[in-house]
This record gives structure tokens, sequence and C-alpha cells, in this order.
């Protein structure tokens, strides 16, 4: 390290210009490279270099209430034009893809709310977004006239989380629903916690329903095995995290469980390391598990991923051009 | 609301003594009120309440890297005297606590460090925390056999993760371990995302070993019914957060699926509202859906958790005496 | 409140286009509502209100290492647009702008590094960026110069902190200094603490040099009357806070002190509410104490200013389009 | 760097003792070492090490509301018995120090509220805490008195902040007062921003009633001379911030300017490095700059300093023993 080598790229001042483009924007964060824009930037690097490695299995791992606040359509696009091969998620957020599919919304609300009276007015609260009660309900009824459908459609009855979602996208016929898209371009979608959502309200009424023996049952661990399956058949492999929690720890596990580690690594997330949490956790401190290469294309930006998330996919987007496409993996 | 009621409570200026005790420094917080102070004395009092309420069952929620850090005998304890009366935990603390339950330790370490250089030296790195490859692998190794054993032991061999976890539990020898101190109090684990840990790669061992037949699995829905029942057999209902994620989420679900709202809640957390997770999502935001009663005892401490939950469970004990006895429930 | 009011905006989901533009981005961002998206396309709103309005004086308080890491030329536009009528500044943010006035550069660096060895190397290190103590030494070299020149020059010496930037200012050649810009727009600039910064050294040589008696001398309340003042003769006041600290406050404090709330206020900061600090405090609480109005357009976005202040210029400054022209205030 | 000497010493579990005192409690925290609790652990050992030696002035930098909250009696303590030997404030923290010394008070309120009821009512909140205007109101009027009365009897106008506070201490009755404590123990307070707060409002009431000419005025930098000149006196010089901002800075850079780096630093703050802010920067990077030294005893602990400062002051105290005297320094 020889001290002219560190002062060899000045900071470059941000310019402006008029009805600039997401990515000329994202540009000059890259020229000044400091703090969040710099960080930023080298997320649209990692992620444009992911997608355009043609040997690379982009995995989305997906926490926080997105879906409802407006990544539904982003992530759907992104699953059936292949830049991302797969997707683990948050089992919420499955279910309020699956809300919107069913003809539910999800409303704009506040954060600054008497919540007993949305209690007493049947309104369920995201921080400011609402949601009506007679949405879920609909989605309920939906979903447990489907596990009816699917137990009584096949012989097998325990399914992993990702066949499962598959029979259900199967029977959607919303175009913009991630779960249909997914279904479309055959994109396994991984619920590690799927039972901590609410498909554990509509497996019990379902089970209730069907002769338990009937019912249909979820294996908890043979998806991890489809995901170590996945990985092994893949040359090189590419993560984006949205939040952190279960997805985030499930595509690094099963990174590790493969014997293979992570080639890209693009972390999104408002939580921080030093409390010791494995979603706030560094993309270093992944190195030293064997989960993240050391040569890694990584980077992590702190702040909310309603904000980063979509401009990184606006960027990359441009970047790609109308023509770009991919072929997907593995 | 009147104005001299809004004025009625003067900021009582903390005042240190000489040594003086964890809860006498909280009981000095709670005259002053303000801040992170009032809020960690509050959460002292609805925990408080919660133990000694005889007909509340007390739920902790456990996720982030705290058995490594040192919360395990602390737990341990709080469940052999059934302060505690169900742990819902991360698959990873559940496997740090048997990496001790082995012979194994976790280290002093530091986060400015070159992770490569532990990548090669096979020490896996938890923030300021570092973890022997080795002994990773001695719990797996005693963990497969142990799976072996069930498989081998047991007609039935699909099990929810409390009934795996139990089993476990009376398998090990160590006192001080929460897994084995929950089989001896009978204390339930519930492990919603127990395949997002190194069960799954035991799991995965442990099924090529076995003819796959034989392999023990695990419902994934089965606990969240145990769960519901548990709750529907409470009278009230208490729960302690330290984190946030599946585990938080999962207890008041089950509150919600049982048509109960939480009676107590203490949430000790470093995440935050704004960006619209669930693990920063505020009590009152809870209220709205229903899962915590409007009327609950209830309190959020932002910070970490190695700090505010030791305090807060020094300064009930404390408060409790060494005479109290709590019987359990439901 | 009833319930179909509560439930009558959904939360459009964002759709990406090819190319489009950072103001199409937030034009999304404003339909789904939500999160940090939500709060970022309403400072969008609150500031493009706020520059249309022709009686509204706009103020910008600017705190953290904001010119170093990039944001020079943006405020320097923004000064010369008179789209900011008056800046209020921490004296660190300034010295930087007059470090590259005098031919000083700040360099990329990076946050994992040998401090110990960047000591020895004498460069200093603001987070990623790197500074060499040489360009430090210029520009303290060059303002020594001044202010032995503008204490020869005036009869008066004691000056409040926005006349001596003025005269500063005036003697500067680089066309993108924003301490240029602010004396060629006839825009004040208020430093609060200008002796927490570079300033007290180059005061102390300066007062060493010349004769004692001869020294200039900084008035530190003067700057506060003049800011009332300009308050005073504003029909309309509007604040836009990068960071928060002392900047914040002074304007803030300013609106009190001028009998007027602010009309406009848009709070990019990382710091929160609970800890109870000002920096932090949400445009509510600001309202309690008569600072800001409660009918004024507000809004608080949590996250790195670095990412949403050049983007909600970016976007502001497309909506204005080329031929917009501001006046200026008061 | 040998494998072996990194996984030298394992986390010892956190055993929680009947009434244990406070600083039986960190000691448990040093035996995990890790997270938070680590970094609190180190902090009572810095802030011991620094009050041991008796050749360190030892300054606190505070920031944030802390006086309100209810630091203010620790805070007097510390400089009566010289654990502080001089204390660098926002303006803001003194001025809430004189609200309760002449007769007025801070309230315990509530985050969840009206504030343009709070408006109307005459209310000020501070996050939790409310402050009726007439107490503030009492200590404008009050300290506008002893503004006029000291321009009367010194023939001297132009002070520096530090000398002006003793010239306030000087006239209080307030045995419990910050103010009063440092007056009696010849501790300097030092304002680097003192304009921004309620003295601004209290100096132009003054001015205009005293003949313009007799008016008090305050030399900005004259304070970081004598800052500079004290730290030039002492052998050894150590720092504790609350929060950060200017407080933090000065003391810093006042070190720096005396060609000093600090032997001792304790940084309790909120505020995070990633985004580039002073007070969120790492004891680390305070090394590049020469403001630390290498080897100092030096930590940061993220969280409220509302439960850290008073819990490591009451360890350290307990530590320390009854008998324990300080001389102070330099």
């Amino acid at each position: 390290m020889k001290r002219k080598d560190l002062l060899s790229k000045p900071v470059q001042q941000i310019e402006l210009q008029p009805s600039m483009s997401v990515n000329e924007l994202i540009k000059q964060f890259e020229s000044s490279g400091s703090f969040g824009a710099g960080r930023l930037a080298t997320a649209c690097d990692v992620f444009e270099n992911m997608v355009r490695d043609e040997k690379c299995t982009v995995l989305l791992a997906l926490a926080g209430a997105m879906v409802p606040a407006g990544l539904r359509h982003i992530i759907a696009d992104l699953i059936r034009t292949r830049l991302i091969d797969a997707l683990v998620s948050t089992g919420a957020n499955m279910v309020h893809d699956l809300i919107e599919a069913t003809g539910g919304h999800h409303y704009k609300g506040h954060w600054v709310v008497d919540d007993y009276f949305l209690y007493k007015s049947h309104i369920y609260r995201i921080f400011d977004i609402f949601l009506p009660e007679e949405d879920f309900v609909k989605a309920d009824k939906a979903l447990i006239e489907m596990f009816d459908e699917i137990a009584n459609a096949n012989e097998k009855h325990l399914f992993s989380s990702s066949e499962l979602m598959q029979l259900i996208g199967e029977r959607l016929n919303d175009k913009k629903s991630i779960v249909r898209a997914a279904y479309e371009a055959n994109v396994p979608i991984y619920l590690p916690a799927m039972r901590d959502s609410e498909f554990a309200y509509i497996h019990i009424v379902h089970s209730k329903r069907t002769k338990e023996k009937n019912a249909i049952l979820v294996d908890a661990f043979k998806e991890s095995s489809e995901m170590v399956a996945l990985m092994e058949r893949s040359q090189r492999l590419g993560m984006v995290v949205i939040g952190g929690g279960v997805p985030r720890n499930s595509v690094q596990h099963a990174a590790l469980m493969a014997d293979k580690g992570l080639d890209y690594a693009v972390i999104l997330t408002t939580d921080r390391p030093e409390s010791g949490g494995l979603s706030g956790s560094t993309p270093e401190e992944t190195v030293s598990w064997g989960k993240l290469k050391r040569k890694a294309g990584k980077v992590m930006v702190i702040g909310d991923a309603m904000i980063s998330f979509p401009i990184m996919a606006a960027a990359v987007l441009e970047r790609l051009g109308k023509d770009f496409e991919r072929k997907g993996n593995p």
C-alpha cells in the first residue's frame, strides 16, 4: 500500500442534468463513490454483472413487507425475464401476492392513527398501509379451496414449499402475480418459513375440512435439499437480499451445504452489524464462513429497500437495454 | 385531556448510589421515565407483571445470535424456573446451544479482522465471536447420531419441530443447556424455521445414511397447530421478544389464530418501524391486527438485547426475590 | 374518520419503464406511497412547492460530510439559481468547499483500512473518503492570508459568521464553490458553530501573526439576529435539512424567535426520534414548539442524504423545467 | 496472527445472581465480551482508567436532550467530585439545567400525542418529555437579568462562552445545578455553539434593553483557544462522548490543534459510521486524523446514552469505592 495509490481517484462532485435518467444519476453516484451513494452505485454494478453472467444462477432473498408496499410487479417482471432464477421469500410476501391475485388490495394509510379504531374496523395496518380483513378472508377462502383441490388431484401429499407454490401458481389467472410468473417461468419459490404466515391458518382449516389423512403436508427439510441441488447444478451463484432474516440465511446456508461460495452478493437492508444478527452481518463476515467468495462482487447498502431496490432495478434495466435476453439458470 | 394532567409528573433526575443493585438503577430510570431509560423501566414492569400473573403463559421469541453471545444460561434458568413457559426460536440459537452441549465453545474475537484468513483457518465469525469449524463438526456428528437413534427408536417418523427438540433434549447431559432445561421443565421449543439452520445439513446427512424411508421428517405445519392449541389452553398470554423475525411473527400469528390477543408484550429490538418490516413494527401496529390487546402492558425497547435483556431479567429476579416460585402455564 | 375513507386509495404497484427519468421513478414511488418510497416522493412534492412559492424563503440546513462526499456542485447550483435563499451549515462543510476552492481534493478511499498507516501517511479519513494533509494545509494558508487581508482592509473587526463568509467568497475564483456562489447570488451563509471547525485554527494563527488587537473576531450572537431579521422580512419560510444538529436547530429556533412557524419542511436524516435528540425529532414534535406550522407541508425521510438529496433535487429540477426562474427571497 | 491465539478466550455465558449490583452485571458482560454487552463493559474499563489516571484531564462532550431526560444530577456530581474536568456541551443542555435551577420542571409525557394540542396549550415536547412554556419564560427572565447584571458589573464585555457560564454559575443557588457545580469546582463549561440555543433569545432581549454598546458579547473563537490551552497544560486527555455533534468534534479538534492525541475515548451514541458524519465515526477513523492515539483505550457503544451512561457511571463509582478522591486536572 503506497500513499499515492491511496490518493489516486478524486471524489468527483455530483452534477445534475435536466431530466436525467435513473442510470445517469447512478453514474454520478459512481463518480462520487462516497457513503450510501457509492455503495448504491456498486450495487448496480454487481447486479448488472450477475445478470450478464450467463452461467450465474440469481437468487432473490425477499423479506419485509415489500409486496404490499409496491415491489410486486417489479419482482414478477424480473422473474418472467429470468433476471431472477429463484425466489427465496418469507411466507407473508407470497400471501400478499396471493391477496392481490385473488382480488384484494392494499391501501395507502398512515402510521399516526388510532390502531384500536382500525382493529374495530377490521383493518390491519402494515406501517402506513391498510389492509381490509375481508380481502384477507377472500384470499384464505380461495387458497383453502386450492389446498383441497391439490389434495384431491394428487396421489402424493407430502410436498416441499416450492412444489406447493408451483401447484398454486398453476391455479392463478393474474398475469401480474409473482407466484403465477414463477410458475410460468419455471422459477422455484422457496419458503423456508412457510408455516410462519397465513399458510398456517389455511393449512389448519384445510386439514379440518379434509379427512385428516388426506390433508396436504409440507416436509420442512425437502426444500433445503432442493436448494442445495439447484446450487450444485449451478456454475456460479448470485444473491440479491432485500431485508435479511430467514431468506438471506437460507440462501447463504444452502451455498455452504452445496460447498460453493456465492460469486455475487447485493444486500439491501436497514439492519446493522454491531448487534451481531445475521440480517445485519457484513459481506466480509459471510466470507469467513465460506458462504461468499473472497473475490465475489459484494456490497451492502444500508437503507430502505423500497427506495434502493427499484432504483437498482431501473438502472440495470437501462444498462441492459430493451433487447437484452437472459436464458436463465441453472 | 387537560393541560394540568399533561404536567402532573415531573421527570425526576437520576441519582446514583454507591453499589446500587440493578433494580435500584432501574427504579431510577423509572423516576426519569424518559427516552430509552423510561422504556427499559417499563419493560421490567411488564415482564414482572407477566410472570407474577399465575394464569399467564409466557412465551420467549428468540432471534439474533444471542446464545453464542452469552444469554444461554439466563434463558436455561428462566425455563427451569418456569418464568418462561414456551420458547420460540430461530434454529440457529438452538444449534449453538447444542454446540456448547456437545463440548464446543464460542470465542471472543473481533470485528476488525481479515475474514479470508479466518476462512482459511476454519474459523467462522459472528460479529465479534469466533467459532472453530471443528466444534460445529462435532455437534453435527452428535446430532446426526441422535437423529439416527431417534429414527430407530420411534415408530413415528413425522415430527413437529417441538417434538424433535424434546427428543433431543432427552438425550443431552448438559445441565446448562437450554434444550435440556426445556426437556426437564416440560417447556416446548418451537422452531418455525428449523430447516433454516444447521439442522438442514444434519437432516441431509442423516437421510443419506438412513434408508431414506426410515429418515426423520419434520411436518412444517404441525407445530403451528401445537402453538395455537397451547394458546387456546392459556388464560392469558405474554410475549417477550429478543430481536424479531420469524419467532416474533409466529407468536403473534398463533395468538391471532387462537383468537386471543396477547395480554403482555415486551419487545427488545434494534429494528425500527419506518421501513415497514414486522420486526420493527410497534406494539400499537400489532393492536390493529388483534394480535395484541389494546389494554395490554406493552413496550418496545430499541437497542441491543445483549444489554437490555440481562438487565431486565436481573431487575425482575431481584423484585421477585429468592423464594418466588412459579408453577408454569398453561 | 369513516372506514371507507381509510380504504380509498389503493397502493399502486411500482412499474419500471425503460430508461425512465428520475422524476418518472419518483412518480411511481408516489403511486406506491409506502414506507421510504412514499416519504421520498412526498419530500419531492414539498420541495417543489417550496421553490414554486414566490414568497417563500428557502433555507438549507447542512450537516454531515456532504461537501467532501459530492454535494458541492449541486448546492452551489441551487444557490446560484436561488432555489436556496440561505445556507445554514456546519463550519466543516464550508472548510471542505474552501479546500477544493484552493486547489485541494478529496479522494475515494475505503472504510476497511489501517488507520494508523493513514495517520503516518498524513491522510485523514472521512468514512470512505481520504484527504491528504497537504491539501488541508494549503487551504489553511490561503485562508489565514485572507483573514489577514480582511483585517487590514476593514475598519471593523467584529463580524458575524455570515459577514465573514461573504468577505471570503469575494476573494475566491472558483466558480464551482458554494462560498463563491453564495457571494455572487447574495445568499447568506450562516455558521452557528463556525468556531467548531478548521476556522478555529485559522483564527488562532491569524491572531498570533496579526497584532492581537488587529485580529478579526466573530461575534457569536450577531448572526442569530441576522437570521431572525431575515425571517421577519420573509412572508413564508421553507427548510430543507440534510443531517440535523446545529444547522437544523438554528433554523427552527430562529423561526421561533421571529415568531413565525415554518411553512414547509423536508428533513433528510439517518437519525431517529426515540432517543430524544433534536436531529431525529419528527416534524410533529416541531409543531408543538410552534417552530413548524400545523398545516405545513412536512416530511422526514430516514436514510442517507447522499442518496435522497440528489434524487430529490433531480426530480424537482425535472419538474420545474429548463425555463424556470426564481427571483429569490426575501 | 496464529489460529490458536484467535481461539484463546471462550465467551463465558452470563450468569445472573440475586440482587446483583450494576458492576457485578457489567463484570458478567465482560465475561461474555460480545456485541453491545462487550462494548459497554469495555466502556466501563476505559472510563475507570481515565479517572484513575491522575494526570488525565477528563472532558465530557454532551449532546442530546440528556439534562431534561434525567442526567442532570449525575453530571453535576461527576463535576463536583472532579471525575469530569471540563464540560463541552450544546447550549440547550445548559439552558435546561438553568430552567430547573430557576424553578422550572420537565414533565413525563408521551410521544403519541396531538402536537397541535400541545402547541395551543403552550407545552413544548422533547420526544416523551413535556415542558411548559412558562418555565422557559421564567428562565429567560432570570437569565436576561443576569446578563444585564453581568454587563453592569464588568468593565469587559467580550467574553468567551466559558467565562460567561462561570459568571452565571456564580449567580445560582441550586446545589444540584450543573452550571453551579462547575462554578464551585472550577470546571470550565465550553459551549461551542452557545448561540444555537435559548441564549440567543436571551442575548437579543438583553441587547435591546441595554444600551447596545453596553451589551454582553461572546467572542466565538476565544473558547477554542482556551480549550487548546487547557489541553496543552494537560499531560493526558480523556474524552467521554454522549451523543456527538459539535461537542464531540470540538474536543477532538482541540486535541489536534494542541498537537496531542486523546489517550482515552468512550463514545456513547445512536449514530452509525456508514453515512459519513462525524457523530457516527469510529474511534479508528479518529486515529487517522491524529485526534486519538493509536494505543488509546477506546470504544464506541451504539445505543441510547440514557441507558448506557448511568450504567457506566454506576459501575465505575462502585469500582472506585466511597473513599476515592480525585484532585482534578490539569
